[in-house]
């Protein structure tokens, strides 16, 4: 009999079972109030219009294109419709500065593929999110904390010093710019633009990962890092550093697996050899019928998530405010789908969220999986995408009692 | 301005453009009779079952799921169905021994990633698929060749000194038993039996790849490697050291991008989490469109290929008969999509191509790059799938004529 585990000695190979995974299968049990979950309310679906795109795409003359294989680039009309896209987000751009991807999980899959070898460092906030340092893992980087709200001179030295430590060199920064999964949290102007400043002066590209910029409930909308790259530089995305990744997945459906990446072109012609060597192409029929329905939806449907998410939010932090014992802490974004808690110093989130399952059957995701270095452990995710008022009141409610629970018993 | 080239420094950003994929865009010209693409024909996709089960799934209850996250292990319906087609072809086994990926090429990338690391080798044939070259050089392996239909003993001590050499272990060896790409040859039996023996005696894995296996025109059908290993284990897939890759990309459409692997249980579950940090599932309405098409229509779906890429095939077959000077030979594949065709000593396939795109216009696949070693450059691919009779004939005319005056003027 084979010995499996002998032959799958790559690095891929030794990549372990996500615990958080599991543990979020496990949350679904229907007597659990689950806050744990990360994914968009199927209610908001735009099932119909989708529907009405396949139709018309496998009914009419574009059938046999749609079931035929396609370019790796992705689907031209797809790509037209993000440049339009893009310019009103400030950056200026040609189809060929976009790559259709398969979800942008496989976006930051090809970008850990193409800039780390192994014992490279990728430069990600504590906490960050954690598909991407699962696609990053299986390329064995170091990883270094960003904190790119600070004053960055002398912190950069020292990252470029560890890096070559390690026999590798720092290849970028990864950073969700707005309602972060999992704090919330939104990057200011300035700080992005110290974002900017420190990778260049490290020489490194910049992940912009833009999976829920289109999710914003209030405040002042902040130009995405690219946006402040390309003026940087005259217009020119050309002589930018920074990749930005975007996504239907929050907006649209996620079923779909259409996700892209927009940069400069000698990296987004190196992504395509590689999309091309990996997967061929992404579905030529869910990229079509994406083109077909978002001149006419995509506006409306984002203020429908919109208007519903930011009541979620709001009665979510209400709720928090009635419910949480003192020495609790959260967020309040301005968009997204998340709210991060940090409970009073020595609380192990993992611990309480045990507890929980056994007393008040209230989930969430504990923080210590978010954080490259194991850290994080008295903070937790909270998720209010799916959530109704009642739950949001309920699951409060349980959650500051077992917290208040925990502190009683010095836990 | 950032050195992208600079970072860009891993072993995947080290990939050259496909010259054979650049070559393909060339040939549609439309002046040019092209043999080149690989393509299956567009006019026997079934886009009227497809569009009904979008249709039925969109409109229906099963709209959310279908738009919706999905588990990355594939949708369970179309893995109950596939453990139904497998057990027809001999090979029993369940749903934890079947992952669904994005196409049989994402496949071949996760078992790269999974089983090579730098320096490990790869048995393949010479020549082989372009595409598995492509999948597995990002994960920087070395090759040594395959020639399963001999006596191996003595070869096989051979291959494992040369493996320990380069500082890594032959790792699998990685075939395609039907009506390959490129020659359209068949392993036999007792080869497929050779090549578990070979397997046997170095402690590696098998991958199958069966993306043509259900096109068969005539000719007795010969039980996959998988089966054949299963068979020596007393029926039990989990003793099994062969992974098989299935598509549907030449049954139904490669357009929905949807494949999958079965194999042994330890090796699927590894599949699964690398493919979760990688793209997270395959698209969820994708899987379930097909789930409700095969049951109905993929018998007959099957047999109409069959039909009509068989008349395609015995026109080639005659019209090379009729066409080809002395010196020139070519396989008579019992299924598939392609003839081989070996020409004399000496001529060069990719010279000819250059010559045909002057003066014949003929277009057809140089046999080189699919070659691990570069050898076989008096070899060509020809493609009969798309083939109209028209164009066998007045190709396979051209053609001839190009090789004779290559002939006379000695090139």
């Amino acid at each position: 009999m084979l010995n499996w585990e002998g032959l799958l000695a790559s690095r891929a190979a030794r990549m372990k079972t996500s615990e958080i995974r599991e543990l979020l299968k496990l949350l679904e049990r229907p007597d659990i109030i689950s806050f744990a979950g990360g994914i968009p309310d199927p209610a908001l679906f735009p099932a119909e219009k989708v529907s009405d795109a396949y139709a018309k795409i496998l009914t009419g003359p574009a059938a046999t294109a749609g079931l035929q294989y396609s370019v790796s680039e992705g689907y031209r009309p797809l790509r037209e419709w993000l440049v339009g896209e893009m310019g009103k987000i400030g950056v200026p751009c040609t189809v060929d500065n976009i790559l259709i991807v398969s979800g942008s999980q496989q976006g930051l899959d090809y970008l850990g593929k193409i800039f780390l070898s192994p014992g490279d460092t990728a430069l990600v906030t504590w906490p960050t999110y954690l598909g991407a340092l699962q696609a990053f893992n299986a390329y064995e980087p170091a990883y270094d904390r960003l904190t790119p709200m600070g004053n960055r001179a002398p912190e950069s030295y020292r990252v470029q010093a560890e890096a070559a430590a390690e026999g590798g060199q720092v290849k970028f920064a990864y950073v969700t710019a707005d309602f972060s999964n999992p704090t919330g949290d939104t990057l200011s102007g300035p700080a992005r633009n110290q974002l900017l400043d420190l990778a260049e002066a490290l020489d490194i590209a910049i992940i912009e990962d833009a999976a829920y910029q289109a999710l914003r409930y209030d405040g002042e909308s902040v130009p995405p890092i690219l946006a402040l790259d390309v003026a940087r530089h005259g217009g020119d995305i050309e002589k930018t550093r920074t990749v930005y990744s975007g996504s239907f997945s929050k907006t649209l459906a996620p079923g779909l697996r259409i996700g892209y990446l927009v940069a400069a072109q000698p990296l987004i012609r190196k992504l395509v050899l590689v999309k091309q060597a990996a997967d061929l192409h992404s579905s030529t029929l869910n990229q079509m019928a994406i083109a077909e329905v978002v001149p006419d939806i995509f506006e409306a449907q984002v203020a429908r998530i919109r208007e519903t998410y930011r009541q979620r939010r709001d009665l979510l932090l209400a709720a928090l405010s009635r419910s949480m014992p003192e020495g609790v802490s959260w967020t309040r974004p301005e968009g997204g789908m998340f709210v991060w808690v940090t409970l009073p110093e020595g609380m192990d989130g993992a611990r309480l969220l045990a507890r929980s399952l056994e007393t008040e059957k209230v989930a969430f995701v504990p923080g210590q999986a978010f954080h490259a270095d194991g850290s994080g452990a008295n903070t937790l995710r909270l998720s209010f995408s799916c959530a109704s008022p009642a739950m949001i009141e309920e699951g409060m409610a349980r959650l500051g009692r077992l917290i208040r629970e925990a502190l009683a018993d010095g836990a």
